[in-house]
Formats: structure tokens, C-alpha cells, sequence
């Protein structure tokens, strides 16, 4: 049960996942006391194509967490001379010699794939592509959701531009594998999620829906999971107030939902919402630290 | 007199400053020595909206030296989501599960003061708007005036494009909690300090005077703070000469004078100033890291 | 032998590269336990004014791999306010202040030098400019050889567009120490060396051929060292495969050559190349690493 790289939500089995989700417990214990020294010989490379100071930042400091260095990028595309011809298969070579884990997010769909084919160190998918995936935040809007209730027999709606939404596809994925979820997705037409996610979810006998109409469904569902919406992109250029979560919407939820949303957010859910209890998005944003913290670990430790 | 909150020098009353440069020297003799280990589990954000590579590696530097991490932005406006409409508010709470202190440099007046009302950790100031304040760079700017005199009864003359001066700003705010004070603002008429600093003095009973002439003052003052003067920006254009220190101007001043920059210069003050044991300009700068050591250990120590 | 800046291959005596290469030897054995602390309180400066992910990391990793701690730039030109005139001289002074080690990258030839004559910590050149050196990138060359063979006596092809080649212009210079070393230039007429280089080697005796046909010189030498060809350069056009590197190439040379490339290649070497033993240019990469970790402690330690 050795992991190698962490490239795509499905290769996550549900014993990996308890795995994960224990040593996810004990990071956020050694966190709260600021962190161990365990890992004061492992170096970082964080190798970004594509800008993302919250996704970086929440690595970087699980890495210093363990006591670790970091080779940081901002923006590795517009800095470095692939521009001109280098490739990546060479970049990922290189940066083996110098770093024991390459977190890699790339602009197309199956690029930290490429990268850990040739790789001999660990690599970490920080999200390739509009179309691609994101594993780590599946793992961890996972991880929140498993604090606080079973995912078996899960009822959940996503909610948002669902057909580039890379994050609610990792997540699909990993719900696949827990039995009698039941999965809405909520979107305008023109932005529903895409078939390759639907008949993976019919494969795997998961139940699902495709709504518009968020009014009903709120009412009915464990978790609400929130994703952005641009107001520019819809048909209907004023509706984008059906698909936001606001005090009055709040009013119709269940007692115990659930509010995530991968950040950031624009006008999809108001601020009003941040005191409620049921909004977990912020607790959800420090929980990427902790499970990012035990994927190192399990990366490197001897199992 | 615990410190939350670096945003304004406003907030700093003179036992807190003298606290605040009795850590600093003891900061020097610790970063002579390569610093201490003792804050080797807290990490820093540095969250820079402006680039600013010599502000940033003065923190970072400061952050090291006290044996801790940091996570670094060369320019966040530039390269992240916020572009398409984050909250600055957002990302401040994410980051505050990152890390333990927030240092912010923003693009508008009123930019750290925001991230201070919504932080869960301390937020530091590195500059927010061509109109806003620079508190730290006043800080580093009065202890270096301070290791060489007392402040009470100083006199001063401020050069330069005073109106987007925010180091000037920030200083004349502390300056006016010391007794006897003189301040000269010594600049083109369409550049002098806003009415809102000038105000600020005659309430608190501040002697200052208003002048174009740098010769007349230039040999009273005990002072000298010189800062950038872009001669494009002026409306006699040729007339930049009259505002900068060199050879010459430097034997009609004090023999004891102080000569301070905030840097980075251009054309107001001449290489041939460097050696004068008057211009403090450089050691100024090292300054910085010293306060800005000491700043963080009163943000995060009991007291 | 104490050495104070790393700014040009020339400066390397003979014994000073043995020296050298023998920490690097012991810098292999350190960084394969995943380094040393000793360095702890060591701070490095990264300014880069044109971007490099791959030095920088290089630079980097060998920091943390000694146990000290980075101040990075990734574009220090485009972010600085030093496109407004500031000047280069300052900025080194600045960072005197916040760090032991300045290592960087200008975008003119001299821009090192300028670094280092105003330092008071020490400067390594990162490469500058095109027509200037890169002397840590000739001396991980030279120990990658040197692990391979003596380096008296040698001969070695140089390929690719060599008027802009600073690191091929680096390691000739350090070529021309050694007894008995053949070198060919081959190259397209209108990007050949350049006569600086010539006539330093006629100074010193070094035999050198310039050529335009790689199979009659690729079959005879004991090192080729590829350099970038970019198609669009040549005048000739369709030309470029006449100085690539692939299957059928390496069926014409020794069975023992060493094939090194500074990295990053676009068409020259076919990727076929990759597994073929006499291909040595990954492994010359992490070298870099070592020779990097090993200047650092000649910089630093008493001698």
C-alpha cells in the first residue's frame, strides 16, 4: 500500500483513504504545537505553471510543518526558458536531483502525469488543467466532511460552473468508492458536468441528478458544496442569484448541513453566511494543510 | 502593552517605541552572532501586492534570523485569482491557518488595516498605497535616528516628493510624540505634504515649516531625510538639481548631521556622498532587519 | 587560496579546482544523507534578473543541503523598483545587510563584477549576459569529466551556437589551464566562437580547430558538449539536423565518450539519447548541486 506519486483522485482506495485520514488526524495534533522537525532534511520543489498563492502556500507550509525546505515557483511558465522549447520531461529530471517531492500544477490535463512518469522522487498533482484534476483538494474536502458525519449514505450538491470545475470532478471520483452516496449537480445547462464523470458514476451504480433548480435541493442534502461562478459566463446573464447560497437561502437548509467551497469566492456564497456553523469553508482551507502534511509522510515513510 | 497589530506608526506611543528599540539592540547582537533558533516553529507569509524585492528580503531575512520559515510572494496581485475578484479578506483568513504573522504590502491605503480586522494572526504593515503608511520603515528610520541622539529636540527637514511620500508620513506621526521637535517638509509647491499630516502636527503642537529652499535648511538641520525626486515629475523640469545633496551642498551642512534615505535612490543624492560618515543611508537599511526582528518577537511574545 | 567571489572561470587556478573538486567529492557523500546543519545560520540571496528555475534551484537546494536558508527572486528586473533607475550597486549593498552569500544572474556581461566590487558579503555569478560567463556552470562540466577521466590531454567538440554560448566561453577558459587538450568548435560560420576565446587560447598554447561538420569530429573526441540550436537562427534554415545528436550519431562515436549538455535542449540530442550510458548531461545537472555546495563552504570557512 506504498504510495508513489499522487496523480488522480481515483487511484485512492478506501483502506488508502482511512490511512490518510488517520495520519490527517495526528498532523493536525503536531501542527497545533507548531510542527515537528522529523522531515529537516527533505527539500520541496513546487513547480507552478500555473499562479496559485493559497494552493502553494497551503504545501509549502505543510512542508515546513514536517520541519522541511522549499524550492518555490510563482509562475515557472512565464519565468523559465520552457517558453522556448524546454520540456517538461526534462524540468521534472532535473528538479529529481535537487528535491525528495515535486508538487506539480501544470496548465493541461495529464501533465503531473507526464511528469511522474520520469520521475524519480514523489509527484504531487496540484491541478492540471481546466479539464484535469486536483486530488489533493478532493482529499481534503473529503477529510472535512469525514470529521463530521459518514460518507456512506451521503446525500451532496455541487453547485457552480460544474463542467471546469476540476475540483468537483477529484471529488466525484473518490465518492464513487462509498456506498448509497447520493450526488446532485446543480448548473445551468450550458455548464453541467461532463460525461466522462456521469458514466463513471452510472459504472459504479452511484446515484445521481442533474438539476437547475437549487431551491429544492438545498433542502434535502447533508452537504452543499459550493463552486464559482462567473455571472459573465452565463446565458442568462442575471441568474446567477438562483445559485447563491445567502441568510434567506441559509433559512431552508438542513440543521447540520455542510456549507464547502474550495475558495476563492465571488458573489456565489454572501459573507453573511460566513458565521454560521454550517460554514465549513474556511476550517475546510486549513484542513488542506493537514492532509497535504500526512500525503508527505506517506510518500516517504517505509510502509 | 501587548501588540496585536503592526498598521500604522500612529499606534505606537513612545514606552511602546522604547521597548521597541530596547529589543532591537539586543536584536543586533544577536543577528551578529547569525541569529537564534528559538522561533524555528513559526512561519511568516509574506503577501506583497507591489514588488518590492529589498522591503520583502528585509523581513524574510529578519524571520531567518530568529531560526523561522517563510512563505514568500514576489507579487501576489500579479499572479493570483484575486485578479478575477477574490476578497483580500478571503485569503487573509486562509493564510491565517498558513502561517503566524502576515506581512502585507497592498496597492491601496487602508489595505493592511482590512487585513488586521479579519486576521487571526499578527498582520504587519509593509506599505499599503502611494498615500498610506510604511509604519516599519518609520520604525527602522527613528531607531536609527535614535542610536545617535535623542529624539527630543531634534530638527529635521524632509526633501523630496513629499505628497506620495508614505516613509514621511509615518515618520512625522511618530515624530510628533516626542517634545520640541522641528520639521522642515523642503519640496517643489505641487509635491508638499498633504494637509492631513500638517494638520496632525498643529494639533499636537508640532513646530514645522513649509519651505522650497533646501540651501537655508540644509545648515540648521541636525537630519537630513532625503527621499526620491523623479524629474519628470516636475514642473520646472530641469530643476531637480536644487533638491540634491552632493559634494558641495554636504560641506554647508552640520558637521554631526545625519544624512538618512529610505532607498532605493536615483539622482538626489551622489555616490560621492556614500563615504561622508554623516550619510547613514546604508546602515539604515540594515537597521530594518534588526526592527523588524524585534517587532516580531513583541507580536508573538507573553507579556 | 582563500576564495572571496565567484565571478569568472579565469580566476580558478589549478589548485584551487582540486581543491574544489575534492569538497565536491565530500559534498556528494553529505548531500546522499540528505546534507548537513552546519550551515544553519547562513543565509543566500538569490537576484535574478533574468529567470532560471533550474540554477536557481540548483543554487538553492545546495543552501539547504549545507542547513541555511534562502531569500529568493525569481524575476528581480521585472518586480524591482530598480527598472525605475535604482541602482545595482545599492541594491548589493542592501542585501550585504541581510544575508552571507549573494548569488546572481544580470542581464549584462559585468553585472557580477559590478556586484562583487561594491560586496561585502560574497558574490557568485549566476551567468551574465549573453556574451558573458557562467563560471559555476563550467565548473560542474569539469567535474563531471574529471569523475570520468583526466582532464589532461583531452579532447572535446563544442556544438551548437557558440557566439552566444557563456558557458561554453566559461569552460574554455578553464580548458586552457590543463596540458594537452584538444578542443573544435562546430558550429554554423555565422555562429561561431568569437575571437576573444580564440586568441585566449592561442596565448596559451591550447591547440583548437573551428569546423562546420560534426560526423568527421564527433567520431574522434572523448567529450562532445551540445549546446543549444535554435532552428530559426541559422541561415541555412533546414540545416539544424546536421548538428543533432540521435541514434545513428551515436553509432559513430567512441564507445567511452561522454556526451554533456548545459541544459535545457530542444532538438539537438534526440531523446534516444537518454538511456545510452555515454549520455551524462541528468547526472551533470546534479552535479551542479555538489560543485554549488561546495563553493559555498570555500566562500564561507576559514582558510
Amino acid at each position: 500500500m506504498k504510495l508513489q506519486h499522487v496523480v488522480e483522485s481515483q487511484q485512492f482506495t478506501v483502506p488508502l483513504l482511512m490511512e490518510l485520514f488517520g495520519r490527517t488526524r495526528q498532523m493536525e495534533k503536531i501542527a497545533a504545537r507548531g510542527g515537528t522537525n522529523d522531515y529537516h532534511n527533505r527539500i520541496m520543489a513546487t513547480l507552478f505553471y500555473q499562479p496559485s498563492t493559497r494552493t502553494r502556500f497551503s504545501f509549502e507550509a505543510a512542508m515546513y510543518r514536517l520541519g522541511g525546505r522549499v524550492l518555490s515557483t510563482e509562475q515557472a511558465g512565464f519565468f523559465s526558458s520552457e517558453v522556448e522549447g524546454e520540456q517538461l520531461e526534462d524540468t521534472i529530471r532535473i528538479l529529481g536531483g535537487y528535491s525528495d517531492v515535486i508538487v506539480i500544477r501544470h496548465t493541461q490535463a495529464g501533465g503531473a502525469k507526464r511528469a511522474a512518469q520520469v520521475s524519480k522522487v514523489p509527484v504531487i498533482n496540484a491541478g492540471d488543467g481546466n479539464g484535469g484534476q486536483h486530488p489533493t483538494q478532493a482529499l481534503l474536502d473529503l477529510y472535512t466532511i469525514s470529521r463530521e458525519r459518514p460518507i456512506e449514505g451521503l446525500s451532496i450538491a455541487f453547485i457552480g460552473e460544474l463542467d471546469r470545475g476540476r475540483t468537483v470532478r477529484s471529488l466525484a471520483y473518490l465518492l464513487s468508492k462509498f456506498e448509497r452516496v447520493k450526488i446532485y449537480f446543480v448548473s445551468p445547462p450550458e455548464m453541467q458536468m461532463k460525461a466522462d464523470i456521469l458514466e463513471h458514476l452510472e459504472e459504479h451504480d452511484v446515484w445521481f441528478a442533474l438539476e437547475q433548480d437549487t431551491a429544492k435541493v438545498l433542502r434535502e442534502v447533508d452537504v452543499v458544496y459550493q463552486t464559482r461562478i462567473r455571472p459573465e459566463r452565463l446565458t442568462d446573464r442575471g441568474s446567477h442569484g438562483r445559485y447563491t447560497i445567502n441568510a434567506s437561502v441559509l433559512q431552508t437548509m438542513k440543521r447540520d448541513a455542510l456549507i464547502l467551497h474550495p475558495l476563492p469566492r465571488t458573489v456565489e456564497i454572501d459573507k453573511s453566511v460566513d458565521e454560521d456553523p454550517r460554514a465549513l469553508y474556511f476550517r475546510q482551507a486549513t484542513n488542506g494543510l493537514y492532509v497535504r502534511m500526512a500525503l508527505l509522510t506517506m510518500l516517504w515513510d517505509e510502509q
